[in-house]
């Protein structure tokens, strides 16, 4: 049978994406009350499960959410849902891999807090190489919107929550002026912080700057070029960033899950330094990180360009 | 048959609810992006459908979703579905009537942008009149948690969206102290502003006072009050309240589409004058307000405390 | 001799425009360090010119320069200037006239306070008509910047200084993304406050609404708005307006000298209302100030279009 | 002929600097839309010409004006500027060498963005060192004036911009009240800043502490100072700090291009410790700056003293 | 026996001021934990007690202190003080009245919270006129220190409490650099707010403005003057008033309980318009406030000018 | 006879405590005008004398008070003091011991500032063990308050001064809700900084981090700790903390005069990793601080629990 569906686990079961079908009254569909972590494969191995199961654990922590599953029998389940799924992988091609939870589906005619308890699912999400190869290849066009990122004092980006409209409605606007933009916003004291499930680095005079972890989700992907940058003894410094910092930037570059590294061409319409991409530290960088994960990601994007 | 189910609209057909199901890759169920708008009967007659569809329709403009119907669609869909479940309902009881929309459902592999469009679900809950009984008895104990209101520079309050997760969190901080307290949330500059799907309203020395809608979701109930106020003759000022214009109010008291009024006892710990509630301008607007809508909702909360 | 030059009144002395040179070491030069005021004419009558020059002096006084003339020499010199200029203006043309003062130019060695005294300018600028009249016909397409403007603790807006530098690096931000868009920054506060010598004037439900005086520069244009609003009846709310009612209002418009009312058709690319331009309260408006100006400045810059 | 004119480059030329004229509409002088840089020359040899070169460019970038000439050819230009007018200097004395650069001469009638290009001027200036004699005898008495630094969000302190206005207010409030203060203003969160020019150094315990680089321009003379630091195995810590650190400090300086190093009296009355100056920690980098730049700075003012 | 001493109520007797001697772990002399209120007398009459012990119990209800006694008692034992010390009054001279409240002494070795209980003390103070003479004559020196308000987020400026560090400092900055300034702190907004006790107006084009309640003690004097000027028909609102208000504005003038109303001079060294003092409206209310309380407070100063 | 009383020093004298009675118009009484410092004994033995001795002189300079003292007469009293009162402590307990100064009593009708000179006073008192005992076999329950901490542009946190009432509004806060909750003020930013009189630490994988100095008092305790840290080679962070961090730390502990170490069970409600206390860093520290101070502080309190 040609093109069999993929599989992800549901509330105890595991059964075709298409019957993960979430009733309406559901919290994190109403409220978006839920929280998620996601890592991805490299060649269908899955990157640093545990740190980022260990991320999940701390934001169900926060929202008070408990679904009744140790970390480790999470990291089993996810395990088993990839397995599951690899074979549906066109060469080449590489997953998200994701736990995604609700804090479940409202009682009718009930407090506030009466609910039919803690949702889960775990799936696979093939990864957009085609729609991203150009930003390898060219760079990403980085704009920053007027809206500001959601305060800590507020809510903590710490949490990978299922709340992400402040984030959304930064990159409408950038994308109604300039449809490649990718919108990276500053924060309520307008330094740079982060974009949808991306964080920054600077490079200028061979030292290494991204934002400090108490105003951005400090992702998986950021930690790892922190470590690489260390054994490649490069300095790096996490601290509050300015636009003039990106404008002046020897180079600069965005990472993410599905991006690992990827160079980022202007800030603004400001070409970082003359424009070409990658610049010498981010290709250091991204080669240690292909090492690393064994994977020539950059090739993975560019073969689509 | 007994009990039969209550239908809802769903993305163009009228279905029993339980068929109201949602995928999981759904944007308003991994991000909260979406949009709803809700108001409620009265005897089973419905209350300003035409200003909360207007809302919706504002907050539709702002998240950059276009659902493809006109407002007044909107309307004679939500009063057919109101129709079709107002037998279902028991005596003396009433619903909430309400719109909800979502972006639409992710396409694998493709653009972030890319989705399947808009979902739009019209659908009636009955009303939690006995879960809510004692309040009107004994007043709301009103607590104001350290979560700060997320600022509108980063998420407009006066969009009623699936974001919920800043008001959730700061309820949850409150009912962990006293579960049967009411988040009330300062804003980022510690003014009152408003609690999950609540406005406040302060008297001293006969006026009434009430935040700016700047800071909050200005509820159709408060522009009732409002507008009573004024029917009234009593004096009434959106402003900037602190703490301490609470701490000393002569009254106070909540609107929301549920509660219409319902008299504060306390806030953190402190009583609003003598504890005694409703006080006399408190019960003149709800008279008011019950006359407006010819149904005395206090008394159909308190038949069940 | 055709085409000969406007001439400007410089320190004491009228002399052709091109004689007006200024020393490097003037401290507008090096530090913006001045003060002006700017009105216009309409059919070569000049327009509110006291108002002006009050403000002028209030700018004086905040910035401690003593031009050691009177208002009412300055008012009389202005006229002068501008008799002397009319001859030369355009048929259906007019000019803006300005008064420019700078603290004076730095004593070389001596201390950072010893400067020459201040400089006086007063010149004529015919209008930009046919730069703009694409504005009247389609509506202004406003963006709002990610650069926020400089609060008062650090630089009063209500000062028409030298330091526009502010606006400018806000304007350059919209432009490389928009060439035709036009800058309207957010206060520090997240608030809609003003572009590059423009207010912004919103419409919902037949009220207009304006940013706070606080934090802009409270132009004589939008003063001129508010008591024809007065004369026509037209409800006016001066307060702190957020992106969320600029893109629900009805409409909007921008006012300001060159200008005088000139009608918004989106904010950050979407449409105010249907996007058609001007709406109705625009336009009675628009006729009452063309009435009380008794020159017709839509079509003075749609003879262009 | 005794006491002939110093002479300038002005946009490529080399002219006598009262030749050296600027049109009434260039946007420097009526907006402040320029930058510059600044160093100054010891014995007559220029200091760190690159390093401000180099910022010059930086600021440029921000500000989006390109003047169509490299850094190497501004320097050398600098250079040859100084050469000219070294004959002219007092023995002894020494000069600030200036780049500075406006946006242009708005075109009259054009759009907004029509300028006749960039204006390029390099020249010198003699530094003021009868003056400031007293200050290094006696110490600089510091007072926190009450405007406050304008924040990186609306213009970046980073850039050696024309727009004064802000550090030039702040001044003039403090020398109304004391003739002889030193303004350092506090940023718009209560830390120290900057003041004119000037960068200021806590010591304490033997530590040395300086504003961080995000809320100031961070001068060439203070990044000296930290290299001078390090060779000197002192600990310097680049911080928020209070105007209670200042109070409490055990030695306080000043630093900028012309001063380099000059020893605080007191801030806002209270003296630094016991008020005697140069303390142990400044007068060591005094010594080491002076052997750096081989000119012993301090002699040069106390000549005057 | 000449010059027998003043009485005052301490804790339920009634006792020569000399013995009220208060134990050295009493909460307000460790942690200013207390509230007052103080009017004042006029030819001997009590100016509005109610108003004052009304405010007195809110500042008791925020500090959550239960003296046991009644406002009514409070009022009766206030009377009786002043009546017992009327006779050692001086000719022509009045009293300041005060009630004053400690939380009580600490109870060693006890928890934080185990106190003696409260402490009331109500007693008379002779007015200041000689000290304070030459601000009538002269007008007040008004100046900004860079110390801000603390904001009601952290405690309210509503609460008339034994915390006054915070004005104690601004008031000592400024009078390091001007022995008879007279210090007015700025909001953290950068706002006016208040001095010591004191609110100010400002008159602008025949209106008075003074600031927002928010944000100051909203004295009685402040209150008596806004009645006075409705009664006079004299337009006023309470706003965000900025420094370029104050240094524009055309007359301005200090209201508290000792001084009634008092103008001022100058803000920061620039003078209120020509530097006469008092203004016209100032004068007008003066008139009014001196026939409402039937004493002429200004001579009551000037006569030791 | 048995049961004499403690004496402290009292402007002078050596007193019994019963003596130590100030007058109520003492400035400390009125308006918390004054500071103090505290250390306590371990087996009778001071700790760091110095070290707050040298903090009360720093905070004598920034509220601008001289007592005529040097440090080192204070310490000699100090310890005189000590002396005097330690044959009264029970076996086996300890005492806080003090310096307390007021600016001194206001001379009625003078001049603000006249005043009859400072108050000192240097008392012994015995630890509360017992009320506190149950902390350290529990742990302490941390709530976050709503009422935020003064922050630095108001009054210095680092200035141990007599104006507590922020604090204690935000304890009578918490303690509304749970009389054993132990109040920690977020400062106006949203980030954690001090309870009354007490620092917060915590750990993460290993590393402890602690608020910075500029947002809060920096105890001597806290110090001991960052000291005791580095030659245990633990890894020490002064950084923002957020409530996230403190929910989702693996130890976490309060440091004060009194408590030296004492661990935390929750922070609003959420258990600190499994809710057993002490953790094995926190434990680690406090044996270290038990060596230090040679007394076993822990067991000290758990003799009452």
């Amino acid at each position: 049978m040609s093109n069999p569906e993929r599989v992800a686990y549901f509330n105890g079961k595991i059964v075709p994406e298409s019957q993960v079908l979430i009733p309406f009254r559901d919290r994190s569909f109403k409220y978006g009350d839920g929280v998620f972590d996601m890592t991805r494969t490299f060649g269908g191995r899955i990157f640093k499960l545990k740190e980022h199961v260990d991320r999940l654990y701390r934001s169900l922590k926060y929202t008070g959410i408990d679904i009744g599953l140790s970390a480790a029998a999470v990291m089993t389940i996810t395990e088993e849902i990839l397995e599951r799924n690899l074979p549906l992988l066109d060469a080449g091609d590489d997953f998200w891999v994701a736990q995604r939870v609700s804090r479940g589906v409202d009682v009718v005619g009930g407090d506030f807090w009466q609910n039919s308890g803690p949702t889960l699912i775990i799936d696979c999400t093939p990864l957009p190489f085609k729609a991203r190869a150009h930003l390898y290849r060219d760079g990403i066009d980085v704009v920053f919107p007027s809206v500001q990122r959601t305060p800590p004092e507020s809510l903590s980006p710490n949490v990978k929550s299922h709340n992400y409209l402040n984030m959304i409605i930064a990159d409408l606007e950038v994308r109604s002026m300039n449809p490649n933009g990718w919108a990276l916003l500053l924060d309520t004291r307008g330094f740079l912080s982060e974009g949808m499930g991306s964080n920054v680095f600077l490079v200028k005079d061979g030292v290494l700057y991204t934002p400090k972890s108490q105003y951005v989700l400090a992702g998986v992907s950021r930690q790892t070029v922190i470590e690489l940058a260390a054994e490649l003894k490069l300095k790096l410094v996490e601290d509050d960033l300015t636009p003039y910092d990106a404008f002046t930037a020897d180079e600069a570059f965005i990472t993410s899950t599905s991006f690992c590294i990827c160079p980022v061409h202007s800030f603004n319409g400001k070409t970082v330094a003359d424009g070409k991409v990658p610049g010498p530290i981010t290709k250091q960088l991204t080669e240690a990180y292909s090492d690393l994960v064994d994977c020539d990601f950059v090739e993975q994007y560019l073969r689509y360009a």
